[in-house]
């Protein structure tokens, strides 16, 4: 599996301020690497309101499981999180692992099992030595930093050639409050390393409920918009945390996501996951381009959706784009197939600015030479209007590069 | 592209009997192609009966318009397919190329219109000059012989690295009677060639109704049971043809599909369709390994397809059977996925006999050698046991090598 970091990934990493009530720390707990950190604690001085979103598997993980059934009471006082073993597909073993973890961080945090949050993420199958655990969570609470974000994004790396921040700033009640976020992994990563992680924290004084709807409302356009393989992990989870610390410089608490003192926050925090989720993408397995797929004029959008991933999902259109290929044949085939309404005559297709298809057939001005100058860009927008009705979406993947393969295809050890 | 012959390929090909009232010939129009023929026309001694089942794209091409208006009256006389040029995405173009073909086809077979039948494969979006045929297809319709089948398979190839034929028996009133078929494709294939099609020819006299409900009934299993990359072709086309030439040694003419008297040539027909499916995925672009994927214990049929075909369009899946690893919870992660109905307490996965997971872990006789010595294999089976019900599906597909990415991502020219 590739080492090298991503062509796409950002020059520098963001400066992450401190989080009031927010500590981190990190350790090498030997869960399955050696010689680097694989256990990231975010712990909070008090009860956090937390907000979660999980994968939609079937099959979801042991940590999953547990944070479905603790997130039902909305407070937070330690996340736990570990690289190297998803803990999925391990039965009851996975359960009892769970549990075991879960005293051990309470016991370092001094808390209930019922605040504790876990996720785990890298092999499948394996079971998870949780007892591992027991060493390192102790000092962990004592040593935990607040300006840890960067070291904590490190340690809950898989096959992730760099650390994903990103932070914002927003007022409520005239009160600046600050997001902090971190994110691992696309998709189901290389041979054996599953998950989508993301954990987010402000200080600002906002309901559970209140915060699981803004997350709820920003996922859409932010990490469900993304897909590197349309493999959807067993381990994929999105927590937010928020400390209430803004408080105490006067922001009342907000309880409800409708009311209007969070129209910054909303923005911020939208802001925050979309950066978080993009940065996924630019490290996407074997990824040489990013592709940003954008349907307009679809029957409605949710019929936008499904053709904007029929093409973002497409392993020709994917390989054209790694070929640099201008080749508008295969949108057209993801348009076909996508099952929605579409009407061949009334199709129009753009790579970056060049319309190179309209109305059922070539553009007559069509310019190989121009379309092929946007395919060697790093970024490629494809947009495709259906010219039936208003329905948009937008869709973020990478190519298809015979690295991906290489990276899936290594034998698994 | 790949030009080397796929290591899946059968040793063989099958001696091609002719059909009574069915004649084959070949030419070169220079359509795309230079030094190899292109063309292929079968034209049949008075009027046959005719089926077809075509691609599910909103977008279809040209000639599948214009076959799905023709098998109305359920009758043809002359069938003509051109390599080189799908005549996909080119509007009303691509409209007049068909009917300037089907004048020329149906003067050559001195027939109408209505009863000529059209199939493109190759390049989309690039205008068809359909002028071309009118040299070429006078004389194969004068040259038609009855023993041409795999020079007609050969000229209906795009990146096939082999030419596809089939040939069954079978007995109606105890009336010996043959089937014929040819295929190429899988899929949409390499840079710009789009397209699955396949013609099937029997002597049996069966009436258009009975032969379509006989030809949608095969279906499901065959042609619509493989998947090489998941994305569908504009102008996948299945066309059947019977002669009725039967009749004359005491066939009486059957007009349901449900007549007892066609079980032997409904078996015969379904193992034809599948011969010819399984022969499109031993070709499928960078194959080097086929993949049955069997599920088995579904909530019902429907589910099991979905999980089925979850499985086998998973590019980390089909990329661990490219590197022989017997990576099982890529399986795992595929069946949760699906978003059917799935306990992973009850989830069990074989590769070929090799149990390697049951009730939610990995088998206790977990082997990783046994495993892999089954990953070496040309042919692999992997099998899910939901555990749930008695939905049960199989579906037919390739692994995803870096040849897959080299063939469709080279440049198009």
């Amino acid at each position: 599996m590739s080492s090298a970091i991503s062509p796409l990934a950002p020059k520098s990493f963001a400066p992450m301020p401190p989080i009031d009530g927010v500590r981190l720390a990190t350790a090498a707990a030997g869960i399955k690497y050696k010689g680097r950190t694989d256990v990231m604690m975010m712990i909070f001085d008090g009860d956090a309101n937390v907000a979660g979103l999980f994968t939609k598997s079937k099959c979801p993980s042991a940590p999953v499981d547990f944070c479905r059934t603790n997130l039902e009471n909305g407070s937070a006082r330690v996340l736990v999180v570990n690289s190297g073993n998803a803990n999925a597909f391990t039965g009851k073993k996975g359960a009892e692992a769970t549990a075991l973890t879960a005293r051990s961080a309470a016991k370092a945090a001094n808390c209930d099992t019922a605040d504790v949050f876990l996720a785990s993420t890298g092999v499948i199958g394996e079971p998870l030595d949780a007892s591992k655990f027991d060493g390192v969570l102790n000092g962990m609470a004592r040593d935990a930093r607040p300006d840890a974000w960067l070291a904590a994004a490190k340690a809950i790396m898989t096959t992730d050639t760099y650390p994903k921040v990103a932070t914002r700033g927003a007022t409520i009640d005239g009160v600046s409050v600050t997001l902090n976020g971190m994110a691992k992994g696309a998709g189901m990563i290389a041979p054996d390393m599953a998950t989508m992680l993301s954990f987010i924290a402000t200080d600002a004084a906002i309901s559970a409920q209140a915060l699981q709807d803004l997350l709820s409302e920003g996922v859409g356009s932010s990490f469900n918009a993304i897909t590197i393989d349309s493999d959807t992990s067993t381990s994929d989870t999105v927590l937010a945390f928020a400390t209430g610390k803004a408080a105490q410089f006067g922001q009342e608490p907000v309880t409800a996501a409708s009311d209007p003192r969070l129209d910054d926050f909303r923005a911020a925090l939208h802001a925050l996951m979309t950066d978080l989720a993009l940065q996924i993408v630019r490290d996407g397995e074997g990824a040489r381009k990013m592709v940003k797929v954008q349907v307009t004029g679809a029957e409605d959008n949710r019929a936008a959706d499904r053709i904007a991933r029929s093409i973002a999902n497409s392993p020709l259109v994917k390989t054209a784009v790694a070929g640099e290929d201008a080749n508008w044949g295969r949108v057209v085939m993801a348009v076909g197939k996508a099952g929605e309404m579409a009407d061949r005559d009334r199709l129009a297709i753009w790579f970056g600015d060049i319309r190179v298809a309209v109305n059922g057939e070539r553009d007559p001005d069509y310019s190989e030479e121009h379309a092929s100058a946007v395919m060697r860009e790093d970024e490629i927008t494809i947009r495709a209007d259906i010219g039936l009705g208003d329905g948009q979406a937008t869709i973020y993947t990478c190519d298809l590069t015979k690295e991906y393969v290489a990276i899936n295809g290594d034998y698994r050890s």
